[in-house]
């Protein structure tokens, strides 16, 4: 088959590259490390952004949007938010082009910027510069501000949805009265996405909080959910930072509290990203093609007839009819793939690359024995089901593919996540049976450093509510009083 | 008042200007001409953004997402289109930062790109180089898609939302495989754009064609819709471009036909942007602040309790959960303002200033008759009337204030729209009773670029299905088959 993609076992990597173009997800684009996303690819990121922006006005959120280009001067205010992002960043220096002597079209050096603008790699910089000027008292807080954005963050290696230049994401921006009350947003919005991650991505996650040298370049404290690929790699899906009082400080940002004391305000910030599409594919995707949970499909159902006369089309078509509106009544899309140019074979191998959840099959005999052939996409099983009824059948079908997926990564993690005590064994799992290795760790970013160096995994989180248990640190064997979760990650 | 506004009849412009910063629309940024569309603002851009998607969809179009920089080269490669756009881009040169000697944060000149990046000015050039990848035959035929971005115009005049560096906006591109679809999809796009404005914005408009002086840089016929601002100035609320096959072209995008002969794509087209927000504020809005059309308006009806004692307020609640809850079930939002922080006469300021349609006030009195205050925001009434039903009445309400701003924008235009014979008079009521002026125009670009020069009026479009008659250019007097519309414009 044309669009036959190379089996995940073979080489996972190039499964992805394969799937992510063979199933008009995305595409590479003419500029370096930038991504074009199809309309299939974005339909979904649309279902995304319907769900998460739902739950953040939930939450008491308004979206607002700022400049997409940030001076230089503000981006380096907060020493190490610019140490963390200046070795990545797109600048605008001029603002014209113009005709050179041959009619070539070169850049006007006489319109040269005063001073240099950031394509912005994250935006607390311009907010909380904007910040300064909303808030003056306690009355104004908190400030509960999200914004859906693109950014742009010069990657060497890039790799679509997963790592881009130029990246599509949601960037919540909140500025509170007390550290309680930050720290509480900071809980919150981590649930809010390990929720999204699990009960609509159907991916099992890890909440956690990062180590210091895995921190967000300016924050006090960074909590995330990390969830595990099949290949065995982790990949962080969403995080939420505890900013302290870092921006505020940098941008001058003090508030009137009740007692008329001025002091600095507190801040949060937390996103996720088109990365989540990445995650998506990685987690669930087999050999055929696409394997997406129901409730972010863009189409759910597909009715592929069957037939040689188009008499018999006329008959499937006027059933598709009234089942269509059945479905649709209960909200769920359904396309009707009637097309005469393509062959019923040719379609179904189009919908299992594409992840379609459940394929209706209907030819004559069907008609005569009122039935169909239903077939899910996750367990590839197919069975013959009556159309009384099927409307019903198929909601409860979609409900239960969805649990399954998730169950299946769930599985899967519980398999591939392993308590392991000595270096030795650590480096041999990481190579034979790579998954998330839960291990004791001195504390230090030294050693951190040196388990990274020397095998590529990082601790991905320290998990909430972890158990507290005395150990030995698996490369110094110094005292720990808890486990962390190492991996090798995207 | 401290959030008293300039009278727009003393000075339009700074009146438009007070009025979107005090009312929490939008403000300036440190970035030269970008702004910050605040919370407020922007919610008004979202429920546009759902209404103009839907209609999008509903047409047959899908989204997708395109790089946010364009190579040079690309973007020269349409001659008349780089013409158009040169003079206003912003150019990505460089892709770090470093410190310097002195630890200040400077470009690295070594991360110097080979070829310099433009900031999308809009997207055909990059979106014709990728459909060159997409189409091979006319089976590939009709691509519609639709890009919802920000855009960046490097402007020397800005002013909020209506000429801003960057700006947000959704630009449509269509490939077909004939010149007469291309046009009917060029046609039909008009269509939805002037259905939005009229039905959802309030706000009519003249449907027509640009001349060469005033069309897209690239496009063989640019439609649009014009509308008339109470100053007497008109405004381009949307734009909709037939582009031959000017692109497919520049980028070699042919396609094989039915015949299996190859051929040029054609293309179209279209885009609205935030600057609808600015048309929407100068239209409709009033000394008192915004006048906002229901069907945009963020809140609908705002309640505000009138009580001295906690227990006249419990009282007043009880009746507003119960009139919120039949309000929301009609789909209606609804905002309680039970602020005890604020007096009754500074929430009624505030709500006028928002531009909220209808504002209900209920007191102890009101409570022991079975009545509410009922006042409506465009024509500034007030009406006693019975609780009982109240829903309904508001429901009600809210179409007859939304027709009602229609009407009173569409009589404005009428009253503002002047077929004028020569070009003394033409020259006196731009500045007496500026607005529309229809007059003969010889056709050519010379009479159009004297004109506008001498007076500042550009024409402003052909409008569609326009009455054939002779006359004589009211410059030189040539013969003339049809009169144009000539304004003064944003």
């Amino acid at each position: 088959m044309s669009k036959g993609i190379i089996s995940k076992d073979e080489d996972y990597s190039q499964w992805f590259n394969e799937l992510v173009i063979k199933a008009d997800m995305a595409e590479y684009s003419p500029v370096r490390g930038c991504m074009i996303i199809k309309p299939y690819g974005y339909s979904i990121w649309e279902k995304m952004q319907a769900v998460l922006d739902k739950m953040f006005k939930d939450t008491g959120h308004s979206n607002a949007y700022f400049p997409l280009l940030i001076p230089k001067s503000f981006f380096s205010k907060e020493a190490s938010h610019v140490e963390g992002f200046a070795k990545e960043c797109a600048v605008v220096t001029h603002y014209r082009l113009k005709n050179d002597e041959n009619g070539q079209i070169i850049v006007d050096e006489e319109a040269k910027l005063e001073e240099e603008l950031i394509i912005r790699p994250t935006s607390e910089t311009i907010i909380w510069n904007t910040y300064k000027g909303w808030i003056q008292s306690y009355r104004d807080l908190p400030i509960l501000v999200n914004q859906w954005a693109n950014v742009m963050r010069w990657e060497m290696r890039t790799r679509m949805f997963l790592r881009t230049s130029e990246f599509l994401w949601q960037e919540g921006h909140t500025a509170h009265a007390t550290a309680e009350e930050a720290v509480a947003e900071t809980e919150q919005m981590l649930d809010v996405y390990a929720d999204f991650a699990e009960n609509w991505l159907a991916l099992p996650v890890v909440r956690g909080r990062k180590t210091a040298n895995e921190r967000f370049a300016g924050a006090l404290d960074t909590y995330c959910i990390e969830a595990l690929m099949q290949d065995g790699k982790a990949l962080q899906a969403g995080t939420s930072h505890f900013l302290g009082q870092n921006f505020a400080k940098a941008f001058d940002v003090k508030f009137a509290n009740k007692e008329g004391k001025l002091d600095y305000v507190w801040a949060t910030s937390w996103g996720v990203s088109t990365r989540l599409i990445g995650a998506l594919i990685m987690a669930h995707s087999d050999d055929a093609g696409l394997v997406l949970p129901p409730k972010l499909a863009p189409i759910q159902v597909v009715i592929v007839p069957i037939y040689k006369h188009d008499e018999e089309l006329e008959n499937i078509s006027a059933y598709v009819k009234t089942l269509t509106t059945e479905l649709k009544a209960k909200g769920i899309s359904v396309k009707f793939d009637n097309r005469d140019t393509q062959r019923p074979g040719f379609k179904f191998a189009e919908y299992e690359l594409k992840g379609v959840p459940v394929r209706v099959a209907i030819g004559s005999r069907d008609m005569q024995n009122g039935t169909v052939e239903l077939a899910r996409r996750d367990t590839k099983t197919k069975e013959t089901v009556q159309q009384e009824g099927l409307a019903n059948v198929i909601e409860g079908l979609l409900d239960e593919i969805q649990s399954n997926i998730y169950s299946k990564a769930y599985n899967f993690r519980e398999e591939n996540t392993t308590e392991v005590d000595t270096y030795e064994e650590f480096k041999r799992l990481l190579d034979e049976k790579p998954g998330f290795l839960s291990a004791h760790w001195d504390g230090t970013p030294e050693t951190e450093q040196r388990i990274k160096d020397e095998t590529k995994a990082t601790i991905r989180c320290i998990p909430l509510n972890n158990k507290q248990e005395e150990g030995k640190c698996i490369l110094t064997g110094k005292p720990s009083t808890q486990r962390v979760l190492f991996a090798r990650a995207y």
